[in-house]
């Protein structure tokens, strides 16, 4: 079935009647077809609607037809074959490499939460049996498991079509933990947003699940985006986006009669620390390593590296000789859309024009529109200081080294960052003392601390952890990739003294589930 | 040492100057000496900047370590001896067995949060092993913990002057977590608050712990609470008391430049259902302890049962008999504060004067000053349906029956009201099925569910909930009793690569610790 424009709306394909909005192809700057329909206060409640109807029931499905419906949406995914990389490819001017690779990622995580859903421990069960005997009361029988929050807006990211989209992370920790799911779908990739939404859809039908169980929206500007975050039936969001963006989210969360909890993944600048050792070791390694990092998928990326820090000399000029040479051969990226690269062209401009700061390099000229010029700039670690707006993200393959007259100065600034996503340790074994005195400072900046990699590409597994202090997120509790992201859409609750009979599986005497337990304080399978 | 109405920051002990604190012995109406100095804007520097300079060291004490610095509190409580009780049965008009009891609790609680340390599950340990030789690409060595969100800004409630107050839940847990504290002393016992304080400080010398990871402040009025969640070095609030005193440290906490979480616990009614065949089988028990559990304590428990629910028909005139009984003899109970008083009356009259509402019984008439005169009304389904104002908590002995045609306005009642955290079930065999379809609605609206007692009376263990939807607490995600509330003050950071020397013990091969790990994916002890 060709693209049709049309939203999703439970079972229904609803055709929105508020605004109209075209793809465009960044590449050329050519308007896509079709145009998609958006919606307005109309569908927003009939998708909340359909998700609050579908709630009880989807929550408690069983672990295990929860998890098929995990699968099965990978399995739809797939089957949507090259038409769906062919669409992200126009809308997104990102290649196919990336965007097959991109998929995959897509379809691991959702089969990844299908085994965390199967194996069940994100339920926390714990029981304290009654002690009917004790003095000088007895203890009641008290059970706890956790349950879903409710249904969850879900807002897609303009940099990860498929990853961080309509089927992406949120979307399937979501309905890993038994919420419905309302997308508002980004904009800059419509098609692929409703070939995702369709197969989602259709994972609902073959599944046999309550059709509110998901439901996709379209619409320009903010207006649908805040009528759903208003609705007093969501009771999470998940967003993936600028700090505007997301800020303006949790304003309308904290102000409703039932403030709810927002999960926003915004900006980060990702701080690298070049420590001496290793930069004595293995500057030139080491400039190509951060020049690749810096402009891979056009340095659109929530961890690209946009500071480094390091202490001025010879070394880092190595460094900087060889980074230079790289960031100039680099290619020209076309960017995701024509706004990101405005943004783009504007924060390099204000640093260009900054008269603290100094322009080390440029990458390769545009050759077409939307197209990123990777740049590469230096202050000091006084101007860093003084000027809090060279701490603002600049999404695109940009970079600013602040050069530290010593060690002492780094970790003062690193003490001034604002929260962060990662923070990035090149280092070697003469610099373990060194950075065991910032790792410290770093572990409250940043939700992962990484040595000797660079911070671009997130593994989706247990020990992730993609979340941060403001404003790298709104809720440093949480990561928005791996399996601990599933908690973000979970709360506890307590049965005491409950009749056997209407206490859920998960926390039945001799545990049918299988679950690892706390029982009377002991964790266990029993 | 006598009370000296000092404030105590770190190890030392301050005198305030911004205004003078009497505590009142609400039995009498007696000002109780000595004067208690408020602190201002400098007390609260002090006290985050030594939090601050506490915290790093802290948050890394070796979970024994931790463990003993707790059980060192407890028993610098019970060290106070008698003097302590007799202190808080002069500032809040509890009896002695109350706070003997209260005290054990709260000591209990100490060491049940000790022994969480040092099982230290807590920690959510997860490594995720390198995969140097997978395509496409390797994974590299990725390692998780929780660490301490930072300095925590702890609020005592007026209701439990030992158990939620300056040595209650919410410290024992955050300084569990690792977090240190600066508690903002509840006013109506200061007296009580700084012989704590004091204690807390005893154990924090005793265990050579840095002198920042407690404080505790005095102030009248809100200004040195706002001034301390808005604190940029606090990273997290736990408060008991009023909905609106805690929607302002929500709305300060989330208008910060860093939106910081807040842990209020606020307002409940607790609703409790008697179901027909309960009804029909004990309604005279039932009467008798509805109002045992009305009374106790002056009605002075998140947890008071505030409203009733039942279909209207003789057996609910049997219970209603039985409990007009038992209340109308009910003595009346000294309350905790003029304040608290006050406004009991003020609700009592509100509900008395409505048209809507008839007087069923009063308790025996006040004999001194501050004492609460028990009181039950009734109200039909449809006025309470009608009436927001009905819903509003009456902080004391009071409770409103409201009489439901059947059992589908019962259910329908239940998913109007606001969050809770218990709602309570008074049933039998018969009424299994009614409850299964009510199960589900009161999931979404309570934190407890229980069955066949009373809300009041809430156990400390690992499976206790006491938290509930908005507006029973403003995170519904937590609680705070039970082993539970030290995830609140907690946040997860991963290590990718990091050399085994500089990884947390937790993260370490070999498992030091001997910790519940997710090694690859598995849960155990490797």
């Amino acid at each position: 079935m060709p693209i049709t424009g049309n939203m999703i709306i439970g079972a229904d394909s609803v055709r929105g009647g508020e605004s109209e909005i075209y793809a465009v192809n960044p590449a050329s700057g050519e308007r896509l077809e079709p145009a998609f329909g958006g919606g307005g206060a109309a569908e927003v409640e009939r998708a909340c609607a359909l998700a609050e109807e579908a709630f009880d029931a989807f929550r408690e499905t069983g672990l295990e037809a929860r998890a098929a419906f995990l699968e099965a949406i990978a399995a739809q995914i797939l089957d949507l074959g090259d038409e769906l990389i062919e669409r992200a490819m126009a809308e997104t001017g990102l290649p196919r490499a990336r965007l097959e690779g991109e998929r995959g990622r897509t379809v691991g995580q959702l089969r990844l939460f299908a085994k965390v859903v199967r194996e069940g421990s994100w339920l926390d069960a714990r029981i304290d049996p009654a002690l009917p005997d004790r003095q000088p009361l007895p203890r009641p029988d008290l059970r706890q498991r956790h349950i879903a929050l409710g249904p969850v807006a879900v807002f897609g990211a303009s940099n990860f079509p498929l990853a961080f989209s309509v089927g992406g992370g949120d979307t399937a920790s979501a309905l890993a933990a038994g919420c419905p799911v309302v997308v508002k779908a980004h904009s800059a990739h419509p098609g692929t947003s409703e070939l995702v939404g369709r197969a989602i859809q259709a994972a609902v039908t073959a599944c046999g699940l309550p059709e509110g169980v998901f439901s996709m929206l379209f619409g320009s500007g903010s207006q649908i985006g805040t009528a759903l975050v208003a609705d007093p039936r969501i009771k999470a969001v998940g967003f993936t986006g600028s700090r505007r963006g997301g800020t303006a989210l949790m304003e309308v969360a904290a102000a409703r009669p039932e403030p709810i909890p927002v999960y926003a993944e915004m900006s980060s600048i990702n701080p690298v620390f070049l420590m001496p050792a290793a930069l004595a070791a293995r500057a030139d390694a080491l400039g190509k390593g951060f020049v690749a990092s810096l402009t891979m998928g056009g340095g659109q990326f929530c961890t690209n590296p946009g500071i480094l820090l390091a202490v001025d000399g010879p070394d880092l000029e190595t460094f900087l000789a060889s980074a230079v040479e790289a960031l100039g051969g680099a290619a020209p990226a076309t960017m995701l859309t024509p706004g990101i690269h405005a943004a783009f062209d504007e924060g390099v401009a204000a640093l260009a024009g900054n008269k603290a700061v100094q322009t080390l390099a440029r990458g390769q000229s545009c050759t077409g529109p939307n197209q990123c010029q990777s740049a590469l700039f230096a202050t000091t670690a006084e101007a860093f200081l003084a000027d809090p707006s060279l701490q603002e993200e600049v999404f695109g393959s940009a970079s600013l080294l602040i050069r530290c007259p010593d060690l002492a100065t780094m970790a003062v600034i690193a003490g001034k960052l604002e929260g962060q996503l990662t923070a990035t340790l090149q280092m070697d074994g003469a610099d373990i003392e060194a950075v065991r005195g910032l790792i410290p400072v770093l572990e409250r900046k940043a939700g992962r601390i990484l040595a000797n990699g660079w911070p671009t590409g997130v593994e989706v597994c247990e020990a992730m952890v993609h979340g941060g202090p403001f404003p790298a997120t709104s809720d440093s509790r949480t990561t928005s990739v791996g399996t601990l992201a599933i908690r973000r859409f979970l709360r506890p609750v307590c049965y005491q003294d409950l009749p056997a009979e209407l206490l859920p599986e998960a926390l039945r005497d001799g545990n049918p589930l299988g679950l690892w337990r706390r029982l009377d304080g002991e964790f266990g399978r029993k």
